[in-house]
Parts: C-alpha cells; sequence; structure tokens
C-alpha cells in the first residue's frame, strides 16, 4: 500500500484526485491539507464522498506530508514550487498538477506566469507526465510534472504527425473547447451558471498559458520550433475538452493507420474507427482520451478531433496513471471506469 | 461468476445496467438482446464502453436465454410479462426494470398501463425489489421487480414515518422532479434539448402510472389506504430525482433520531445531518438515496427531501443491488462507486 | 416623456430593467448608477446593450437622482431605505425592486433581514406593488414595494382561493423553483455553473425571507393569520419559476371558472385551459403569469401550477408595470413582448 | 400594411418568424400554414403566442397565399422549389428559409441536398439575401434565398478580408459551433437532452451543406476558387452559433480599422472594441452578428470570432431584415430587440 498525500484537496482536481483514490486498492490515504478549509470534514465539503473517507482537511505540513511514499499537489500555481524541494529532499515523490514544473525554461515560466520562479533548480529534472510520450521517465521520476488539460488533448492529437514530421509546422492550428470546470471552484462571476450556461466564446485569444506549454512539447518532438495558434473557448457543459486540430500535410499518409499504429499499446488513447466523431460524454469521468482524424474532401488540411474529460485523463485521472507508472503498479490500477452516459 | 442476460439493451437503463455489469466483479455477461439493433456492436451505439465489451446485439432467443442464472430486463412495459414465464420455468431469476410486476391487483395494472396483462399468475409471487423493505423475500426470489425511480425516492422518503403511523396518511403530497433521462432514449419532439433545456414544467398532474405503486406500497406499511397526491416535474437536467414530501405529523417526534436509526443498517440509504440539504449531483452515478427531514417553523407540517439517482437507485443499480441479495453476493458488490461530483 | 433614473444597474434585475427602459417609449432613462462600475460603459459589462445606450455608470447623488419623475432601486436590500426619504421629500416617486418596503411589521422585518430598518416611517405608505391586488394604491403611490420574484408566483396562484374563503389555509404548501439568475450576479461558489448545473436541491427549508411576505398577504386577504410551508429550491436553469401550490379545499367549487374569472380582465395574467401544463419557458423573457389549477383523482388537495420568469413579472417586468400605473401609461408599455421560445 | 403568409410553421424558425411578425408594425399575419398540424391553434403548440395570436394552422393552399404580398417558407428543403413559381406568378414575393435557391448550380446544389431539383429556371433570378452583401438586389428580388445560419456567421466573418484579397484563400478554417436548435424540432435521438447536453462534439467533419453556399459566396467576393475547411460542431445548449475562423494573412493590414470601416454602415453588424471577446448570449434573440478579429501573437495567423443566434441574424430575423429592404420599410423595422441576457 502505498501512503499517499494531497496538498489542496478543495479544488475540483483535489476531489476528483480524492474521488479516484479513496477506491484506488493500492493507495492509503493519509492526508488532505487546506489552509482555508483546515479542521472541516471532507465529506461536508464533498458530500459525494459519505462513507469513503472520513478524513478532515489538515494544514499543510512538510513533517507530516514526509511520512507519504507519493504527494499530489492539487494547488494553485506557485505552491508545489515552495514544497517540492522539502519533500523530495526527505525521499518523498511529487505529483505536481498545477503548472510549476510543466516548462523547462524559467524565463518563460516567469513570463507567461507572472512570477518569480522559487525553485528553477528543479525544472530540469522535473518530467513532463504524458505517460503516451515519456513513460520511461516517468517511471524513474521523483517529480512529475502532470500536464495541462489543453495540451493534454491537444499533444496527443498532433503527436503521430508531428513526431513523423508530416506537417507543415509553423500554422498550426487548435480549436479548444473546455467544460467550465476547467475555471476552477473559485467563485467568479465569469462562470456563475447565469453567465455560462446558453452561451459560448472564445478567450485569452491573444495568449494562453496552455501555448507555451503545447509548443514545448511538439517543438521537442519536431526537434524545432514549430508555430501554433491556440484559441480555447468555454463551453456551457461541466466536465469536458474537444480540441478540434488544423494542419497542413506535406505529404500523403494513410492517417487512420498512423494513429491506430502509434497509439496500438496505450490502454487510455483510443483511436476510433474511421469516420467515428468523438464525443466528449463518451470520456465523462474516465481517463480516456478518444481520438479521430478527418482529410476533408480528400484536400491536404487534416483535422484531428480529440476528447477527454478535463479532470480525468486531463488532470486527476492522468495524475493517477502517473502514480501507478512511477510505483510499478498497473498502469490502469483504480482508473478501470466506464464513462457516465448519459 | 453469474451467467447474466439483459433484454433490451439499447435504452438508458440498458446502458447504465451494461456499465455497471462489465465491471462487476462476479458477473458473466452472456447477451444483451435488442431486436432494433441486433448484429451491430454494443460500443457503436454507447461508445462509453469501448475497451469494456465486444458484445453485439442478438436478437432475444428464450432458449439462449435459458442458460443465464439471471435475465434482466431493460424493455419497455409489457415485454418481460410475456417472456419471464418461459425463463422462470428453465429456471432462470428474472429481474424486470420495467412495471410488468410492480402491481400486485391485476386490474389495478391494466387501468394505468392500459394494456391487457399477460401473466397475472405471476403477480402475487413477484417480489417488488426495494431491499430496505423486502430484502429477504428479494434473497428467495425467483421473480424481482425492479421499483419505479420516482416510487423509490418517495417511498424511502415516507418509510420511517409510514411505519410508525406518525402522518395523517390522507392527505400525503410528493412533489416530485426528475432528470429528463427518466423519459427515455426514444426519440421524442418534448424532450429535446431545445425543448426541455431551461425550461420546468409539471406533469401528469392528474395521475401518473407511479401513484399507484407508491400508493401500494406505503398502504401496505400503513396497514390501511393511504391517499397521496404526486406530481412529478420535469427537470432541466440528465440524472437525478428529488422528492419533496409533505404531510401532517400527528404527534411529537424526533424525526432526525427516527430516520437515522431506521436507515442505520442500509449501506444505500444515507440520512444527512440536520440541516443538510440533499443534492442531486451528490448522488450522480452512484447507487445511493440521500435524504434530509425538516418540521419548518416548528409547525406540524414535515419535509423530507429525497434525491437519487433515477438510473443507478432508480433502475439499473437496484436492479443489480437485488441480484447481488438473490445470488448471496455482498450488497454493494460492483456498486461501489464515487458520485461524479462537479 | 418620463425621466428615470436606476440606482444599482449592475445585477440581473438591473440589467433586466435596462432591457426594458431602453426601448419604453415613454422613457427618457436619465442615469444609471454604480458605485462599484462608476465610470465604465454600461456596455461593457453588458455587450446586449450595445447599440440601445451610451450611457455610463455614475455614482448614486441624491440631488441628480432629484431630477427624475421615478426612480428604480435594482440594489441589494437596504440600500433604498437609506436613500428613498429624501428623493421622495424631492418628489420623485420610487420605485424598490429590493426587499426594504416590502414587510409592513418593522420588527418582522428586521427579524427575518437581520438589519435595523433606517426608515420605519415609510412602511406604512408603501403600495406592496403587485397590481392584480392594489393596482388603484400603486396608481397612486409615491413609493412602491415591487414584490419578490417567489411571492409573485405564489401569490398569484393562492389568489384566487384565498380570497374567497375556500381552503384550509391552515396547511399552505408551496413547492417552488426557481432558476439560478435568481440568487443575483454576485461571484459565489454555490451558484457556479460546475456546481449548479446539473444538481437539483431545496434550499433555506427552516425558513426564507419570502415566507412572511406571502405570509403578510396572504392573510390579509384571508383576514387572519395563514400557515404556509415554504420550500425554494434550485433549478439548474437561468431564468423562470414554477411554483407547485397545495392546500385542502373546504367546499367543492368550479376551479377553471375562478380563476378564469378572477383574472379576466388581467393582461399580464394568463389562466391555462383545462389541463394544459405550465412551463416556465412559455414566459422567458416576457412579463407574464401562467398559471393551471388541478384536483388530481377528484380528491379534496387542490395543485395550483404558477410559471414566471423571475427577472421579469417576477422583477423587472412587474417594476415597470407599476411605473405605467403609476404614470397613467398603458399597462402594458413597453412590455409587449413575446417569450423567447425555444 | 403588408400581407404575410408563413408557409410551414411548426418548426423553429416558424415559431421564430412568428415571434417577430406578430408585433411587427407594418404586418398583417394572414396565414400560416402546417400540414401536420392542420386545424389547430398556434398558441396550442406555441404558448409563448398565447395573447398575440389566434391563428389557426391551415393547410398550404396556392390561392389563399396568393393574396399575400409576401410569403416566407419555414418548410423543409424541398418544399418551396415546388411552390414558389406559382406564387411568383401570381405576383407574390418569396422568401426561402430553406436551402432551395442557395446555390446557384443546380449540379451542386444536387449532389449536397441529394434530390432533384424542381425549379432550376428560377435559381439564376433568385437572390442570396444576405443584405450586408446584396442589398440593393434584395430591394428589388422577387425571390430571396434566405442564407443559412452557418453562412451567415462565416461570411460576414471572413468577407472583409476576402473582399480585400488579404487571404491565402486556398487554406481558409472555420471551426464552428452551433447550439441544438440549429438541429430543428424534428423529434430525434441524437438532440434529445439527454444525449446533446454535457457533451461536445464536431459532426459532418467530411462535408456539410453549408461548405458549398459558404463557398459560393466567398468564392464570388474573391473572382476565384477559394478552398474551405468548414467543420461544424454541436454545443449543448439552444441558441447561438459562434464561428471561429482562421486564414494566414498575406500582407499586413489594420485588421480593426478593417472590419469598421467595411460594417460601418451596418445596422445588424457589431465589430467589437478590439481585446473583446464575442459572447453568443449577447445576440440571444436579436438580430446581431457581432465580430471580433485578433492577430496572436503577432503572426500571420488572423483569428477572426463571429457570434450570431441562429434563429435571428441567421433565419428569422435575417428574413424579416430581408422583407423590410424588399418592401422598402426601414431595415430595423420590427427588430429592434434587446438580446436576453442573462
Amino acid at each position: 500500500m502505498l501512503s499517499v498525500g494531497v496538498v489542496g484537496g478543495t479544488g475540483y482536481t483535489g476531489v476528483e484526485l480524492l474521488r479516484l483514490l479513496v477506491l484506488h486498492p493500492d493507495v492509503s490515504l493519509k492526508m488532505v491539507t487546506s489552509r482555508s478549509a483546515n479542521g472541516s470534514a471532507v465529506v461536508d465539503m464533498f458530500p459525494n464522498l459519505r462513507g469513503f473517507t472520513d478524513m478532515v482537511f489538515t494544514l499543510p505540513d512538510s513533517h507530516a506530508l514526509a511520512q507519504c511514499d507519493v504527494v499530489f499537489f492539487a494547488t494553485p500555481n506557485g505552491t508545489a514550487m515552495k514544497m517540492a524541494p522539502d519533500l523530495l529532499a526527505q525521499g518523498v515523490r511529487v505529483i505536481d498538477l498545477a503548472a510549476d514544473f510543466r516548462l523547462r525554461d524559467a524565463t518563460v515560466w516567469e513570463k507567461w506566469y507572472g512570477i518569480e520562479h522559487a525553485c528553477k533548480e528543479l525544472l530540469a529534472e522535473a518530467v513532463y507526465g504524458l505517460p503516451e510520450l515519456n513513460r520511461e521517465l516517468i517511471a524513474n521520476a521523483r517529480l512529475v510534472a502532470n500536464p495541462g488539460c489543453y495540451p493534454t488533448a491537444v499533444t496527443l492529437g498532433f503527436l503521430p504527425l508531428i513526431e513523423q514530421g508530416l506537417l507543415d509546422d509553423q500554422h498550426l492550428i487548435a480549436d479548444a473547447k473546455s467544460g467550465v470546470s476547467g475555471a476552477g471552484r473559485g467563485a467568479s462571476v465569469a462562470t456563475l451558471q447565469a453567465e455560462s450556461a446558453e452561451n459560448f466564446k472564445p478567450y485569452a485569444v491573444d495568449g494562453h498559458r496552455h501555448l507555451p506549454e503545447i509548443q514545448q512539447t511538439l517543438s521537442t518532438l519536431a526537434c524545432h520550433q514549430v508555430s501554433l495558434t491556440f484559441v480555447p473557448h468555454l463551453l456551457p457543459m461541466i466536465r469536458g475538452i474537444e480540441a478540434s486540430l488544423y494542419a497542413s500535410l506535406k505529404t500523403t499518409v494513410d492517417l487512420q493507420n498512423l494513429y491506430e499504429q502509434r497509439y496500438a499499446d496505450e490502454y487510455f488513447v483510443d483511436i476510433l474507427p474511421a469516420g467515428t466523431m468523438p464525443e466528449t460524454r463518451t470520456v465523462k469521468g474516465a481517463n480516456s482520451c478518444r481520438i479521430a482524424v478527418f482529410r476533408p474532401q480528400g484536400g491536404d488540411t487534416v483535422v484531428v478531433s480529440s476528447v477527454i474529460d478535463n479532470l480525468v485523463k486531463g488532470a486527476a485521472g492522468q495524475a493517477v496513471q502517473n502514480m501507478n507508472i512511477m510505483f510499478n503498479l498497473p498502469e490502469s490500477q483504480g482508473l478501470n471506469q466506464v464513462a457516465l452516459l448519459p
């Protein structure tokens, strides 16, 4: 049994992590911390967990956390980078669901996140936790940077074509759409139901923090800097991301075969039969990415549609997948769930 | 391992049953039938099941079904009553998720369902599958009538007070609200998203088929005929039922204690702490009924609020719970799932 | 042309008032105030008004407001009571969309609203602005207390029966449901789309501020204290209230005829044909209350279903209706709009 | 007063047309036809119209329709082409909200619509009713082909750049999203709320009927064949289209100024201030197209976001706008409505 701690359990990635961990057969959940909810029962905030845990939120305490084998950070950006070094020094492995360790270049990170990075020395060591790309590195990592939700959907969608150098990678386009849970559980006017329901809009067209993250991964794959236009949109629903990807093919290729081969051994990536449309509801609550690839009208534009549940494969589920890999458990342990449909 | 068959797997109770059965550790799913979808893969209709089953819909065939230990009917009303006798005769146990065996009085059944009952001789034997009421009978039943969704929420909500004879039971009121999945997966204008979303309405105020079902159970408990006004409403959401129940108390009683005691040993009924409001999302995807009880302004009117997922505790989950009881499995086997929140 | 001011234009009742006023043929909108948004363009906050106004939010200034013929308060509770006396003294007529002047008894008001009333001397003069009840008084009022949203739906629904003394009025039940816009435009976790969508729950079962308001009106009608159980619920949609009302009839009466007669001359109350179900979407954006009345199973329990748009007939529309009456304009001026369906 | 007839008034474009026409000051609505609803009151199907019309659906009768000045076809594709010639011959002007007269090339039409065109001789005469492009032609037209919903949003978004020849028009991309009302009021499983709510998906990636319509208009503007990848998606909401458009700029241009100048005199096209994001809710119920234009990261990719209400500017509202132009009425007559927000 792994001893597991969760720092920052009051957001949506936090409660989703708890949903998965309380039923994970190899996990013993030792503590869930929250400064704001310290002392209150987890189930008072998240009544769906009634009957599954009697845990009480505690203050984040390095000493106590050091008893864990692995600690998840489900905190806002900027927290993990302050606490991770101490935990790592005490032999605890760390999975950060926030963005602190996703970018390798501290200068780029500071530009996009607007604060000084507190722990630049770990950026080189941190492993970007996309198992379909970095499985071996994750297995041995002390510190895993769990990918962002949009980057997971977009990167898995572009990956087979970029790896093979088949695209004009200077004009990549990702038109991505996310449910409102992606905006978090903080009180805000913009995501009140009366504002965001029955509404659809793009946002951050001039630049979203997930842009450099996607570009870093794709550029590494391409062995040169790619150029991407990334436009996120807010969907009037709770869970789910769909990314529609557009690019010009440099050459003819059997797209369906390329994708099926690339992901043949991936348990959590599902290439749909030719002509099938991905739907976000087919992954609701499940740690799955479903992808379809098209070449409309037989032209040179390839269209990829990639769907995930932003809280599962886009956050907590992928974090558990990474934990399983790090501790040599079956990769699907605790993640073998059917999406809730309808 | 139980050999299990599902007749009529193309509706919402069907797919929900499949979601639960494909991961049930003691179940071997042998066949899923559908006349309309015969020959097509289950996952083509329900892509959330991709990776969990490679089953193909077949025609309902008594001979093949007779190989099963238990057969679930997730069919429209009027189907099970035609096929059940033959299966029972061959030693197969039957759980009907439709209404064919819910009412003991064939005359009442025919009045409300508008067709002749094909199998009146089984009405007396059929056990009403509300485990919290009939656990012993279910354990030994050959034929279980799985309760309706509204009746589950309403009956569990009134039960402790009716059992103890504490109410004016001639003026019971149940104001119930259901998500649209309760209306089924058949094409219809009324439940198009453009019609039912951003809308709320009562329906069937003059009489809903679940009225005689609720009255039968409560009258049996009361040992005399109770009188109930039951008004269902359609909620602009997918899953969930909330029933607000109103009645006049005949005497003073510690309501919180009464409810906690009555359900103390029930794994799937959760009495909330005093003052807590039930929310349908806390049971979304879970086989749970959460209940709160109030006496507003200290008056003689008791208010009970009861929530379930209409497709789980209100249908497929309760059916699996009944199967577990019938085959002496742990009652929560395959049902130990945390509700999806958010 | 009436000179009109709006104090507190940044909430949902505020923007709804602006939607109606910018197109009202007899209204010249002079100012819209907001402390928080002072100096910014109204259309920057509410882009639906682009092209209809170039107004800028200003600070609430008694001197400037005194130039208006009528001032609407679309402010939180507790604001109008501080500013109204000064405006009235300068000859401005006031319509308060908040609760400051709805209860005649200051002690009751202070108990439910938790603050001291700043202007008790006006409580007796203030007219409760339900035109279907108080049209004459409204016409001559200096100060109108616009009714609450729930009270509008519930009162119009019970009114014909209470007026005629036909009910057991000691056990009235109002099971009411409101869209999330009723909770206002303030940032809050509970009404984030990720929290309130795909969810349904009762709230304030132990006592909601609209309870004494409804009881005051119904008791006045009954000429004695009535007793009401009022349970509000939160609907996963933006606009709309449905109230299902239950009571025991003391005598037989032609319900359909009673309701049709009572509201025969009311432009904004629509009694539906017998057997028709009210739907909130049939009043979305319209200043209409649609009502149906039932006696299920021919018993002695009467069921009334009443629907309004909480922001229109439940707030801004009714306020404009009151203004029309106060200034001797056609009652439907500026309110002649068809509900948006679908 | 114009005598107006509506053929096919039972769909969503039909009821939306009725919503606008019953309050249009220059319109006298003479008849609304429906084969399926013949003989029933319009308000029984669309209760939002109660109080605004007492019309009864009649059979479509050429003789009766010939008394009208103008007839709208809100019918499925394939109906108007059969009835229009006779009406035109009798001097009635026709506005077809379906697709029968949108494509000039009968061969292309038959390929995409799968039936033989019954009236090819009118294709050359029919005017494509996009007022911002064809105002003069519309004014004199006998037969107007009202544009599709997607084509309205996409064409208005690309128009200024295509007109000026500023784009690589061989790789245009339109990622479009529509609310479910765009799928119509026919009973279907795919748009049941339980299927389409809390879900998002692309559809018709391999080719949608609106593709040749958009390409025809843009190619005419460009004076050569443009190439467009058009991917529609289904949004979990009722009304609204957002189109995100992507293309490579061939040269530097002041985009904001270009768009503002092009639409400076257009009452129903609103170019948002630089940096503002279009939201579909800001046009809900209004005959408006709001557009924003971006050049992310200062690269050579232009991003245009264009929003409309698919039932208003994308259908019924634009049809009324065309009628106003055809009969020399103020273009905004009967269309001066503020979007419903929230």
